[in-house]
């Protein structure tokens, strides 16, 4: 049966989008002959006008090894939920029937939406309204329940290991501590598999709010044993015992002004006044989303995308693709979006980094 | 309980031994205050003398970024079959307990084997004469049963795909049929997933002997489509059907006098005969082997070296460490050894390859 | 004064090309309103129809970072020189005067010739037709007299650096001998800069025909002082002395039957007669010319761009630009076709690599 | 004559150092069979006990690929000019002749300096009290007179290039205005090259105070014209006309606390109040100093080294060498560090940035 299906990315771009795209796009075409439809900046594309066009292989050659989404993307929360004007009053007015008129209206049979956690609980309330929506997931923290691993992840701790052995020559050179900050607001998976990965010998991350007094201590008995410096790896949702998270706004903020108050910063000043050791501090930022896909992310992508295409075919609506092993199964998207995957404290993760050496803070 | 380990890294060098070695050392040494021995020049270090050094924290030191084994290695076989002069007549002899003499004169309590399916056969040998053994997978081509993927692959897939990004370029500017030969002896998993991450047209495998009438007609097809261009990646041991394997020795050779015969050039004369087109074969080779690892085989060397010294803690020798998903497990080497882990021309990979419009020679 | 002119990019491509074009329609566009054209496949271009188009800023918008030409190129000799039939015979005729027409016809006022020595000869030889012409020097052996260096250079240092970056873990890890041919028919300057770059042992370039004696002692002597391993970087073009020249043709031949040939594996198989040592060949070939351009060649590239503009602007016309130092000149096309720049045996970068302990084969 | 050579490194660190210290080791070792002292830390070595080590070829074996320096640095201005205490106060005295006592008792015949102006000038004060001192110069700002270009500064842009590449995707994905802030106090080559091969649309350099409302028009005409992104590079030594600079104390601070008060969030702010677009800062740092060097720093840097030995042999004192062209050269110490080498505001490469439509502020 000819279909003709949309597709749409949300949140924060990362890397491997592209490959999803294409891999929805050729599957559709060369196997099935549908018509795909790409939606422009998330779900905002069905609020304005002229935000679709047409996906033909033409569309997506040469998109595989690049960075970012063809598509657009948002990440402002839900486009659905906004402030109208009734008498005289702003009130939050859902406008997810809008949405709805506009995807009936372009003929779409089927919606594969690829974003994380918000963007694929907007999804299912289109899917309430009646939408046939098949979710991929996409967080670049690796936060999302039930699938293994998204892609872009694995490209984000590349660029965290790249960063980090650079840091390491000037740590050497200079015998100072060099502190990096990485994403992962609830949950640090980036900064734990990079930390190891990179030879990191302190790594904070939001499951374990760290004592102070146990990370100058890492840093003092390494200097005693005779290495100079060190190097630390702080999510940006870490924090300490006691204390709160000071984690920059992603999304909402215009500017980030407070990267004084975050965490790497706070966790430098706290060192110095307890070593008399310089420290520096890199805030990896947006450097992580970018740039081309791994080998990985991009053939996790393109699978994730051929599987989304799959289970239109098979009318397994309200399904999201994930990755378990090497295999790429469905769960309903409702079961992944319940909670945040979070890295667990007595996991085997932590007990590697803290069998290497590493201090996690506790 | 104190205890001495030795480890010994055989079969052919791959990215990630070193993030191994540093692993086993670390968590020996900083937990449990154990020794542990370096074994150099895998098994053959038991036979010559002075072929062993004690492994501390300064000696794996900066290792982590660093590709190959500080160790060393030896893929000649098994050295403990050799040819003895016995009256006047060249006998093939074990001299597996001169081995295992050797390891007792040391006072290494348990040896971690670290190789591909040769080497971790021998170490059942060295097994069954009392050694406690401990293994750990290694094999580049990802052909080893029982774990979903080992240290090494991922690293050679990143070569292999920067390599296929790199011949996009000239094949685009001069309209050519680039074909890339990769390793991948029995196992196709090489050429399959770097030919989708990197774009690839054809992807020929040893699991799936191919008809060349189907790759020449599919790289026609593109021509009469606009694509001037066209990019093959080959398995070394990939084979026409009906045809029979013509693959490099890898080990026993001193030199690589078949590359004349090797697929890569087959396939390019039989295109050349069938399509009018200029081909260029690039045999990719020892860059597969070499370099740094990536962020996912460090991690990993590192957790199997680590698990690797936890099953010596508990005394579950004879066992293999793995990757399940996400988790570190361990299985009887036994089983892991028994037979290859070939990719399956049905299963989800062939099938994403040909989902995006690859050609898999059938 | 309103121009409209062409630019073509002939022989091997080389990374940095798509610079060189953006640099040209940018400045040709964005500060004096021409118009541009591009030819397709290089001199080709002029002979058939349908290979000319307007280049405007949305078409040379992403092409800084990709390697190749977007235009096309073509490598196989003159192709204003070519078989006609004339009374049942085949005969040699020039029709440049057709070139000469086209371009006529075309309205174009200049043209910015890209190409190496061969593509700015025949250059030259429309020039002398009446085409005014400004060359844009490009070879990636690095062998053009009058510039110090041209973009594409640089890239495939990187690579061949990475790549001996790789072979050093396996040649240590095995105690093995690599040799790693590069390209350099006639010039030695990628296999002498990239082996001093990538820690060679042994560097054998055209210019210093090598004694095999010399070589093997050299690799004799590292053994003996406790260096179990060597590396070996051969220019193409490289050959014995009393030799002679055993280079693959790159242009001509439509499959490289000569690879056993190459200069390669004849080093291979002469080491292995004089050394106990296993030998390993790579040949990097077309991986050299493909790939993201370096930042020095994306820099160097758009400069030369917008120098043949200004070149045209000047109608400086016959003038190829060139680097000196940090600036960018021109001279005379046909001062630098007159010869090739060759590595000086007696210069400061093969003092060099003797004063770092490198033997050159002499 | 056998000598006996010092070798330091002073100041930052930057990717070369180790490939100029192997120049020097092997250079006078292997061909003059001369002993080198390594010594640590910079001038500081000459202060503190036990700071000198004898460097033999396995000291420099390997670290040729690797970035910092072996011998450590330090950046901490002039430590022969310290506050001794005297009649109860405190007073700066200069301490150089007690550095030069330790260099007369280690017996060191000549010294060879690697470092920026700050140190070259302290090697001066050295060279007036007697020591023979050899300079290499090192910025990686390359804002120093005298030589072309410094090993470190390529690998800088490749990494500012590469950020860049990775920022894009994010851009153009969103929407957003980026701004990437890189190194360079005085000199703004790194934002000027880096931004030329990033595809930027504005540079901010020091050498040319910017003007507000010129930049927001160059983002809002790209706005207008269709893309909705903009990439902005920033030297951290850039600020407003009629303002005054804001740098970061890179030496002395302890902390950065000044991050906010960086050029970068300035200009951020400033654009977030006259276009309504969301931005972000990325501030590169320490990055910019970090990791393998590039082959074209790997080669300066070594033939740096070797140079510097040949002009000791030829006791051409006073001296430092330089890159000119592709050759490399001598020139007196004090005319190198007379004054900066600042961009040309009307010199080829504004011009250049300028013709590729990027708005430099003025």
């Amino acid at each position: 049966m000819k279909r003709k299906i949309g597709i749409l990315t949300g949140g924060g771009d990362c890397p491997g989008l592209n490959a999803v795209i294409r891999g929805v796009v050729k599957s559709a075409i060369i196997r099935r002959g549908w018509d795909v439809v790409g939606i422009e900046d998330g779900f905002d594309g069905f609020l304005g006008p002229g935000k679709f066009r047409p996906l033909g292989l033409a569309e997506v050659r040469g998109i595989l090894p690049r960075g970012g989404t063809i598509l657009g993307s948002s990440n402002r929360g839900n486009p659905f939920s906004c402030p109208v004007e009734r008498d005289g009053r702003m009130v939050e007015t859902d406008i997810t029937d809008q949405a709805v008129e506009t995807i009936k209206g372009l003929g779409i049979d089927a919606l594969v939406a690829v974003g994380g956690d918000g963007s694929l609980k907007i999804a299912m309330e289109l899917m309430k309204k009646g939408v046939p929506i098949v979710g991929i997931p996409k967080t670049i923290d690796n936060d999302l329940m039930e699938t293994d691993v998204t892609f872009g992840y694995n490209t984000a701790l590349e660029t965290a290991t790249y960063a980090l052995d650079k840091l390491h020559s000037t740590a050497e050179s200079h015998h100072r501590v060099m502190i990096m900050e990485v994403m992962g607001r609830y949950a640090g998976w980036i900064a734990l598999e990079s930390g190891i990965s990179g030879g990191a010998d302190v790594i904070l991350i939001p499951e374990i709010p760290f004592d102070l007094v146990t990370v100058c201590r890492a840093i003092d008995e390494r200097r005693r044993r005779g290495s100079a410096f060190s190097i630390l790896v702080v999510a940006e949702g870490a924090y300490p015992r006691g204390g709160s998270r000071v984690v920059r706004n992603r999304a909402d903020e215009r500017h980030q002004v407070e990267r004084l108050g975050g965490i790497g910063d706070f966790v430098s000043r706290e060192l110095i006044s307890c070593l008399d050791m310089d420290t520096r501090v890199t805030v990896l930022g947006h450097l992580q989303r970018g740039g081309s896909p791994s080998t990985f992310d991009r053939c996790l992508g393109s699978r994730f995308g051929i599987s989304a295409v799959q289970l239109i075919e098979q009318e397994q609506y309200g399904q999201m693709v994930c990755l378990r092993g090497r295999d790429i199964r469905s769960v309903p998207i409702e079961k992944a979006v319940r909670r945040l995957k979070l890295v667990n404290p007595r996991g085997q993760m932590v007990t590697a980094a803290e069998e290497l050496g590493i201090a996690v803070g506790r």
